[in-house]
């Protein structure tokens, strides 16, 4: 079971929420202030780490536990914890409208932030032109600087921050615990080091990232209102259904895209989908959007909401049938070049893992790398120098708004005398035309890309692959209407060829190709305000992906084998030689259990020893029959209340009664319980008369009740360790009250048995293992053999099973 | 189990896929052709009902034979199974291509015949308009005949085809068979019924039955394709897949709206959605809704491929910021329209069954009720009559264009007077304004709707909700503009408010609402081609499902309660009393098994008294413990061959020889066995000899040779009860062959054996239970207590749980 530990063990045993049920008899705001209390203590302890499992696993526990406790057959408290649960939906609401809300806001500033770095370098630049060299060193050194202070600042801060998150979401969204992955200290390393990143005007992009920030976001929003408003914003399964929501609010403030943004959230972060939880991706994206854009109006950026890459693209007439099979061949085109840049990716990590020199150099000097990067890339695109001939000037935003024009660039080879919109004429060189301006473009674009989204920065590649594909869109769309000046359209009325159409269907394709989804469809409509092109946008896209998902993984899987997250891959068609794989070639044989009459010392050993989530409770050693399960932190309890301050106290006061120094403990102060003459007896007959006393001593009373009837005569002698009280008493039989203590039979009375955890038995396949974890979420199951434990698999068990057998695949 | 069979029990033994696996050393043409006439032999017996799982479980259980055969293990059938796995994908794109191409040809071909039978409407109520009384009669006639044809019709052929069909489709796509739902007979009626019904004008819908024609046309064409090309196009996994595609499909190809299609489809049918699916719904939406517009291309109805009703807003300020609390109130108001409109839907439904007197007249005369709600219907929508009033000439199709018209229709309360295009004359009255011509429309069009999809007739509610939506929304926008007329914008330019816009937002909020979805949102874009209103309408989807999902279940699940169709209900918050109810308490106890020890007699008794389809194998009969699970197939395998042909024939060439007859039965007539005088030990002899005989004794050898060890001595003496031999042959032996046989232990050798069937143990909730049968989709799982099986329970038994539960909730 060691070896399972790593995943399920770095899972605290954190507040739940279900405790709430069975505490109706308190105000729930004076139990919400000591839950608030407590998690911000464990908060603290653990470090922020967020526990998870997909929402159905958490759903059914969470229930399971409310079943079990008897309040729940009571009628009074049913409809009160319907109350209840209505309220956490009206709770989920305002969660979602304060997480679009601050999403929307960051996506704002940022933007802002980044077009004032942008517009800082234009100014250097623009105010050297006299001095060649003085201009080439501010283009250079401006973007070197701010990369390599991204890259510094990330690395001290918080290394977790580095890259576009998507992949680590759809682990954590998979149920995996991902140290410090969505911690505070996080969320400013990546907000800080992307809007660096990006003002430095490298081909970087911000919408994997921003899934990672709205995550973040969402998780610590949620930290904040449980401190705020009581436990329930700490509830696992709410969590998850944020985090699925927050991934959805991610790409659709980034690009004003509610609808894509969800859609892509989907595709790219989840196998199954509920389809009960779409509505909050929704609500939360729209509302998020809705902000963004307001933000600009209010900011006079925009007259009202619009489209954040507005296209003008003629509506009656926008393509014709016969173009069709041009934009098919773009598709298809799009997808080799996005499995291109899917394995030219992986290949350059690979590369410089594999040079051992390289790397070792790389690792002592982690900031030489990036500036490296950045300074050819930048030297590169300078623009006197090889940057006029691939619009090297322009920012990303400006090089999309011109390759989304109406207008076509070109006609019959020669460069169309067009009146200059703002950016348009970086395209335009005096020696070398269009054509040759965009192939040089994308081919510059395309490694540099590549290359760039590798550095240690936090960064995405959706943006630039976008802009490549929208590029390489361009140009085919620029080589229609040079050849059919007059339009394809045969009769009567001229019909022009739209190269800005076959930009943004170039863009979708390639984008489409590179992540494995075609919802970028939904986004480039929702990006361009025009859905005109739909059509030749859905099929380029299908064929795109069709292509390269026959020749590579997608971006983020590429990347998740790259970093060797822990996600259990999907089971492709190539793997049926591990079909007859079984569970009993892949479970843990040695397995951690406690039995029926377990002692709390057997409790506490197993409790050090190892790190499981949950522990199995089988009938004895020998029948070895399965039980249940039970959560860790229910043990701990058990534990901690045996041999808590309350029955050390509690003993205490025996004791003192017994010694007669009578110390008035102002706590326990008020009871009047017979004093008895013989300590070993006693604790039980005080026990058992004292049932009007407070809610702890009630709950030693159930405890010694139960344990009554088959346990031996017990001998109590409470030993206070941690509680202040006079040295005669605390010395007295200290370490002779816990040793009895410990070898008292657990009592399972008061402790939350799962009944029916998952089991498998030893001849299930693998596959089905694995089709069971994915669906449920698991984390381990149980392996059984007629009712006997005989094993447990952990999903590090499957994963590693499946991974001998992807490996090959690629 | 009896009681539990009722569902699984409609699933016949079908040919499976993986038996493919087994058989590669033979041709795959050859089996191919083997396969599918034993297919069409099975479809014929059963009747052509279909039988399916999740996706998820049929694919467990497909992999799950495959790697219990020996063949896997074998490197070079791996390799081969692989391509037949490619092949098997690339069968999937032709399969995908076709049913778009059909549903494309069919949903063109439907929209012709009803423009033609509208416009065969017009044609008679224009030429007779010399005469009110000949002119109202030909105008009611028209629509009664059409109406009673339709019902007549469907109800002959086909009493499935009534309805929309998408809750239907809900319910196929859980995992329940519904008998007689995807035949070819029900494809014909509802073609043609649906024709007919929407050819007569009624408010009626499409998209409905759509997805329902899409269904059928996608069963249709597997089966056909497995006659065609062999046994692969039966695979229940493939099924499903395919029903989902084809749902998209429908919706797909009837609004030429790929990308809402999909969504639409996954919102109303699924529950859970593995995104690995989602490609195949967006191919084949994509490529229905674009042959289905290239048709109008080609028939000169269009210039080039467009939207079906373009809009023409302005793109550069299409709304004001200040004009979204309008938005909003449009959202919120349609919202409750939605759910009255479900309401009202139920309560008329609900009505007429409970007056008997109405419900037992009804009932004989079938075609009263929509002859009479016909008459009633187009008598008030008469033109000349109080059809003046709200538009009544008009279809659907027109009100819509109308309604979706860029200009505004009234300023300041006075009708402008606006250059009429075609139909939006009939909406001004020279004595009533627009607003009030625009409310009697809805009001009247209201119920008219809720009432006209009760009739028994093939039909929708999307259409008429939607048309119902784009008034009210038309209403708010000429309300709005009237009251601003030079439009709300503050500085300098004055932008007019576009009353379009809002009927684009009220269709798609009150469509949302009424089928709790909120992707109508991306379908009036597809249906519109403009996307510029995209913040407007998503609040109003948003806040309009908000309304109507607390308010009322969605219309789809309305009529799953109505119908009572076995669908799982989902588990909603007010159902928390019952958490408590735990397996043990709804399982039935009474399970039907075969042991290890069974006989053949035993196994022909259980075949023959229980109807489910898969039985629980235990030990034995004191022990019970479940080994695993065999489905009847199989088990009706083993006993047709122990009975079989085959072996009769061979006890027959023995007793013949025995005889001295010598029959030469051609089949057998190669084998040169050596003849042994004893037939009690001959046939032993004889099978462990003849190892290189045909296959068929291939089998029975190693039959033999498996039971040869614990199996007393055998006598055979096969009787041939089919074949046609000599009568002195034939006499001899019959029932005492039939009865050795019959008393012999199954071998369960050849026999496939699910090892790892899905148990739960006595403690499982039924809220785990309800999770776990939702995702994984089964339809029974054993219940277990330390391995000993001790009841099983299916869907149905979960089913009925849950809806004591549900009946209150609303």
């Amino acid at each position: 079971v060691e070896a399972s530990a790593t995943d399920a063990g770095q899972q605290h045993h954190e507040p739940k929420e279900q405790r709430m049920y069975g505490r109706y008899t308190q105000e729930l705001g004076v139990y919400a202030k000591e839950e608030a209390a407590r998690l911000r203590d464990g908060g603290v302890r653990d470090g922020g780490g967020l526990r998870r499992n997909t929402s159905v696993r958490s759903r059914a526990a969470d229930l399971l536990e409310y079943e079990k406790d008897p309040c729940a057959k009571c009628q009074m408290c049913a409809s009160r914890c319907q109350k209840f649960l209505i309220s956490r939906v009206g709770e989920d609401w305002i969660f979602l409208i304060l997480l679009g809300l601050l999403m929307a806001l960051v996506s704002w500033v940022m933007d802002y932030a980044i077009a004032f770095c942008q517009e800082a370098q234009k100014w250097m630049y623009g105010g050297l032109d006299s001095n060649m060299l003085l201009q080439y060193i501010a283009w250079v050194t401006y973007p070197v600087v701010l990369i390599t202070f991204s890259a510094g600042f990330t690395q001290i801060l918080a290394p977790q921050a580095v890259g576009s998150g998507i992949p680590e979401m759809k682990t954590i969204l998979r149920g995996v615990v991902l140290k410090e992955y969505l911690t505070f200290k996080t969320f400013v390393a990546k907000v800080i080091g992307l809007t660096c990143a990006l003002g430095s005007g490298m081909p970087l992009g911000k919408e994997g990232p921003f899934v990672h920030v709205a995550s973040l976001c969402a998780a610590l929003l949620s930290k904040f209102m449980a401190a705020l408003f009581g436990g329930t914003y700490m509830n696992e399964l709410r969590n998850t259904e944020m985090l699925s929501a927050a991934c959805a609010v991610g790409v659709g403030c980034c690009f004003a895209a509610p609808i894509g943004g969800v859609l892509f959230s989907i595709e790219v972060t989840s196998t199954f989908f509920a389809v009960r939880n779409y509505w909050r991706g929704f609500f939360a994206a729209t509302f998020s959007a809705f902000i963004f854009r307001v933000l600009a109006v209010w900011n006079q950026e925009e007259e009202t909401i619009t489209a954040l890459f507005k296209t003008r693209f003629r509506l009656d007439f926008p393509f014709d049938l016969q173009e069709l099979p041009a934009f098919a061949i773009l598709g298809i085109a799009c997808g080799f070049g996005g499995a291109l840049f899917v394995y030219l990716n992986r290949l350059i990590v690979e590369c410089m893992r594999k040079q051992k020199t390289i790397n070792k150099f790389l690792l002592r000097k982690r900031l030489v790398y990036p500036a490296l990067v950045t300074l050819l890339v930048s030297t590169l695109t300078f623009p006197p120098g090889f940057g006029q001939f691939m619009a090297g000037q322009l920012t990303q935003h400006e090089s999309l708004v011109a390759l989304f024009d109406n207008r076509t660039w070109c006609r019959q080879g020669v460069a169309e005398e067009f009146d200059y919109i703002s950016h348009s004429h970086a395209w335009k060189h005096p020696q070398v035309n269009v054509f040759i301006t965009l192939i040089l473009f994308i081919i510059m674009k395309f490694w540099m890309s590549a290359v760039a989204t590798t550095m240690p920065v936090p960064c995405g590649a959706f943006m630039p692959v976008f802009l490549i594909g929208a590029a390489f869109g361009r140009l085919v769309g620029e080589i229609m209407a040079a050849m059919f000046p007059d339009g394809i359209h045969a009769d009567g009325s001229v019909y022009p060829i739209v190269p800005g159409g076959y930009a943004v269907v170039g863009a979708a394709a390639l984008s489409g190709a590179v992540t494995h989804t075609v919802s970028t469809a939904v986004i480039v409509f929702e990006l361009t305000g025009q859905i005109s092109h739909i059509l030749p946008v859905m099929i380029a896209v299908i064929l795109a992906n069709a292509v390269a998902q026959s020749l590579q993984p997608s971006l983020y899987d590429s990347i998740i084998r790259i970093k060797k997250l822990p996600y259990l891959p999907e089971l492709g068609m190539g793997h049926h030689e591990k079909y007859n794989i079984r569970v009993e070639d892949i479970m843990v044989r040695d397995v951690r259990f406690i039995t029926l009459t377990s002692s709390y010392r057997d409790l506490q050993e197993v409790l050090l020893t190892g790190q499981l989530k949950t522990l199995a409770l089988v009938e004895s050693r020998d029948s070895m029959i399965l039980l249940g399960s039970i959560e860790r932190s229910q043990l701990q309890s058990l534990l901690s209340h045996q041999l808590g301050r309350q029955r050390r106290l509690e003993h205490l006061r025996q004791l003192a009664q017994d010694n007669g120094t009578h110390d008035h403990l102002p706590s326990l102060a008020t009871d009047s319980t017979p004093s008895s003459p013989c300590a070993h007896t006693h604790a039980h007959i005080n026990a058992t008369t004292n049932t009007n006393t407070r809610q702890g001593v009630r709950f030693l009373v159930s405890t010694q009740q139960s344990s009554a009837g088959p346990a031996p005569p017990e001998k109590r002698k409470p030993k206070p360790k941690r509680v202040r009280i006079s040295m005669a008493v605390r010395v007295s039989g200290i370490a002779e009250w816990e040793e009895q203590q410990l070898d008292m039979p657990v009592d399972f009375k008061n402790c939350k048995i799962d009944p029916a955890p998952f089991q498998l038995v030893e001849r299930t396949s693998l596959h089905k293992t694995h089709t069971i974890f994915s669906l449920l979420g698991l984390d381990h199951a149980y392996v059984t053999s007629t009712g006997r434990l005989v094993g447990v698999v952990s999903l590090k068990e499957v994963r590693m099973c499946i991974d001998l057998a992807v490996v090959s695949a690629y």
